[in-house]
């Protein structure tokens, strides 16, 4: 008999569980069947694309963090976390982060960095602790670009100015998607303040989601955060001062030279392209992709970032 | 007005996206409410599990991948895929794999590794190519614990048998969670057989379900297939052979001298322990993690491995 095969994990009925899925499922036959024919790559989207649907990243509100290897590059979110995005920056000025390193490298987890002075400097003029930026109102001001399909851990999900993100009926908030840089904090919601920050690698662990400040995203170098050697420590620390991986410095990109600058765009995510940009993922069809799912999840989206022009 | 600020991606209307949202939220209340107190750790529920809770991997599934820096652990899925399982091993045991390397590290993706003798040999006993294995009708007699919460992908997600998956009305497959090993293949779906191999890293690209056959799970050493320099030719192959990241070869474990075998169990997903394991990950409540989500989805998941007792 088929229930004897079958095992339901946690407390939903079959029956429930069954009603649940056909009702999830029916979202499914809202949305119109494959487009016709191959779907075009990213590249063709965005060669296709118009100058007014990208966005220079502001000076203001980036980060240059430079490795051995190459600069990591980060975009700043104040409209969710004006208090550390101005924390961050006055601890960037103050020479807080000079030569700073990465102490965390968690698998399948976060790599984290920190100013690594030894002995650790106190901030002067920055702060170490600021009251948390988890969520904002759902009415906040900011347009929401939904996705239409159903995900695991929040009942809406899509992009807020090129950020992950995700609501419900009260609530606004960034999501921990791959590449996403939050706030370290102790226990307390109130402990942290910017001078611990982390970016998510590997699969995305959305149970973080509400629980942290975020601070915005990587938009150039994730190839380096995502490949330091992990960790041996609890929870993927460096048990060594010497494995720690340093950078030069966090620099905003306002702060630095013109000539030295990293000028960069991203795609609008509120854009007509954008918009073919999912659908041709959530669709894909090429000859290696033969069978189009149709389904597309919030942290399997990379909103394209490329060379201002 | 909120329509102003609501702009769908994709073709749903609101409305109907809103009636489907409202479905699946059901799905949240027919599971009850959050445990009392904090939930136990994994740890916790390891030390409480009960002997006959694990079962020890055979050593005839189970492959041995030697690098520098440690031992890469795989447990194939011979229920899936038993003509690439029985091929690999009769690769390995022709010394096909002797000082292969991983030849591609694309960020956030994979990891595939080959033979990569140069020039490469051809195999002698086992094939190039065999027909692909890619799902199961779904009657296929395993057990599905199923897990309670919505997919974006598939209608039905949870475990067989240790092993990340997926159904619909007609078929079972394996998903591409972190950490999944899967068969490389040309655009020709009978194109693979086994000399090209891939492990998930980096977000879940569950897009890939249904389309490659799946040869099984790493369970040991993730942490070495995760790290390697990420690689700048196209799909991220590595441009030189200077930079692959070679190991010794590919043995079966049955085939290495017991003194020289690391013997492993796994926690059954079809136990109480696992069952109490995924619950108090989905309500998840500690000190750090204040307010639980009460979701949980198929990737976020690790099925606990320890030293076989």
């Amino acid at each position: 008999m088929a229930e004897g095969r079958m095992k339901l994990l946690g407390y939903v009925s079959a029956a429930a569980f069954a009603l649940v899925l056909a009702a999830c499922q029916s979202s499914g036959t809202a949305i119109p069947p494959a487009p016709e024919g191959n779907t075009p790559s990213p590249a063709d989207v965005i060669a296709a694309s118009k100058p007014e649907e990208w966005r220079t990243l502001d000076p203001e509100n980036t980060l240059y963090m430079d490795f051995p290897n190459g600069r990591v590059i980060i975009e700043m979110a104040p409209e969710f976390s004006p208090k550390h995005v101005a924390n961050v920056k006055a601890l960037s000025r103050e020479g807080f982060f000079v030569n700073g390193a990465v102490t965390r490298v968690q698998d399948n987890f976060v790599t984290q960095w920190a100013q690594a002075a030894d002995p650790a400097r106190p901030p002067k003029v920055g702060v170490e602790k600021l009251n948390a930026e988890f969520t904002l109102p759902r009415n906040a001001p900011l347009q929401f670009d939904v996705l239409p399909d159903p995900d695991t851990f929040a009942p809406e999900v899509g992009f807020i100015n090129g950020f992950y993100a995700a609501r419900d009926k009260e609530r606004v908030w960034l999501t921990h998607c791959y590449g996403m840089v939050g706030v370290g904090r102790e226990n307390d919601e109130n402990s942290g303040g910017g001078t611990e920050l982390y970016v998510v690698i590997g699969q995305s662990p959305r149970a973080l989601d509400r629980l942290l400040t975020m601070l915005g995203r990587v938009v150039q170098g994730m190839e380096i955060m995502s490949a330091f050697p992990r960790g041996t420590g609890e929870v993927g620390f460096y048990k060594t001062p010497g494995e720690y991986q340093h950078y030069a410095d966090i620099k905003v990109a306002s702060d630095v030279p013109s000539a030295q600058r990293t000028n960069l765009e991203t795609m609008r995510t509120d854009s007509a392209s954008f918009k073919t940009l999912v659908n041709s993922r959530r669709w894909r069809k090429d000859d290696f992709y033969t069978k189009p799912v149709g389904r597309i999840g919030l942290c399997n989206i990379t909103v394209p970032v490329r060379a201002a022009k």
